[in-house]
């Protein structure tokens, strides 16, 4: 299934907060079987919430959005996707049961900004969240899953978690691998990486990360990961690519 | 002005690597007066980074790329933009010889994965890459500015240092503060927030992040930030906002 993250907060496009909501989620979907293939971050705009969402949907089927739930003003990614895909929102009557314990039950009344938090589109399903207040929706959509999470990162995962089960594909299993090369450029063994990889044709994918400079004091982080139906085939192919490159990579030092 | 990141690189979409890299470029950006209002990440391939290109020229006048320079397989992007656009390559001399220095001194020979890392697109100018080998671009494009960066974060830090003067708007100064206020719940902030949003109309934005649970034990972090011409005239504003939630929040303690 493809995956699109799409993460809606300013605090991420003006570098306040590192985006660790998108690794966590990709993360976790890459081993529940899914290829997140690409990611979108917009800011707190009704006009680019829209865009967000609508360039995830041309593309995803199966859309996870962080950010934007909560009682603030600039909280508003269930109603502009909501509009944006012209379903009417509605007050969720378990939600609302929640917020009132929450509130109520200390005096505090339920204002229209904490009442928007439970207000979700009609035809989703309100995801309880057991962190804070606002509860996620999980939508489906045109034949497409649309999971709208908070921005808070424990709030994030609590409800990652919730959801997950309905979420794993079971078509495929991920397993991957990284270990240390030293004494070789990246770029002496490009070639070793591209020949094994057209052996083994598109069933594993090799990925050198440099961690020092290239030619003086040479240094890599090499990453051998593969798909398959079952874990133990995904896990036999990796071991022998890993096997393969550690047997092979002298021949290409200082070449 | 308005800057897209495009992000290239499946360790980014898979969870494998945190993208600090948009957080360094978001706030960089930010402060050189431009507004960051979109990011994408795309995978390593070339449809998508084609998309990715396509959509950010779509709606920024300044996009800046990180991921996908180097010599493996996989590094394609400079090869990719250049052909989405149009766009022939050829082999930047200056770099060239840079390389030359770099690996015929050593007796390593420029191989077709090592020259690719110089082939540039016609019209661009290389920005010379101080920490590796690979240069990043800088083009002029339709009225836009596009600037290609490498993956690596030393590397992606020193071009952008590098390319930094030319990027600076001038039209405008930003400037935030970020205070903690203890014991307000972010729903019972949020009627004032909106309240002084409005009466500066659209000079000041307040963000409020929640810490803890709201309800239990409420903490939040105010984050105040304003653009303006003059830097003086930002840093006043900010503070005056400030001082107008510090003055006010008690009465909205606990409602």
């Amino acid at each position: 299934m493809k995956a699109v993250v799409l993460t809606i907060g300013n605090e991420i496009l003006k570098g306040k907060t590192v985006n660790t909501n998108l690794s966590h989620i990709g993360q976790v979907l890459t081993y529940a079987g899914h290829d997140v293939f690409r990611e979108l971050t917009v800011s707190d705009n009704p006009d680019e919430i829209s865009w967000g969402i609508q360039r995830a949907l041309e593309s995803g089927d199966l859309i996870i959005t962080t950010g934007g739930l909560g009682p603030t003003f600039d909280d508003m990614t269930v109603e502009c996707i909501s509009k944006s895909l012209c379903i009417e929102t509605q007050l969720d009557k378990t939600e609302l049961k929640y917020l009132e314990e929450r509130y109520h039950t200390r005096g505090i009344e339920l204002t229209e900004e904490r009442l928007k938090m439970v207000r979700l589109p009609v035809g989703s399903r309100a995801l309880h969240n057991p962190v804070g207040a606002a509860p996620g929706v999980y939508l489906k959509y045109d034949g497409k899953i649309i999971v709208i999470l908070p921005g808070v990162p424990a709030e994030m995962k609590a409800l990652l978690d919730v959801v997950l089960p309905e979420l794993r594909t079971g078509e495929r299993e991920y397993y991957e691998e990284t270990f240390p090369l030293e004494g070789i450029m990246e770029s002496s063994l490009a070639p070793l990486v591209e020949k094994i990889m057209k052996k083994w044709s598109g069933k594993v994918y090799i990925k050198s990360h440099p961690q020092r400079s290239e030619i003086d004091n040479p240094s890599l982080n090499v990453e051998v990961s593969s798909w398959n139906e079952k874990l133990s085939r995904a896990r036999e192919t990796v071991s022998a690519v890993v096997k393969e490159i550690k047997e092979n990579y002298r021949d290409f030092v200082g070449k």
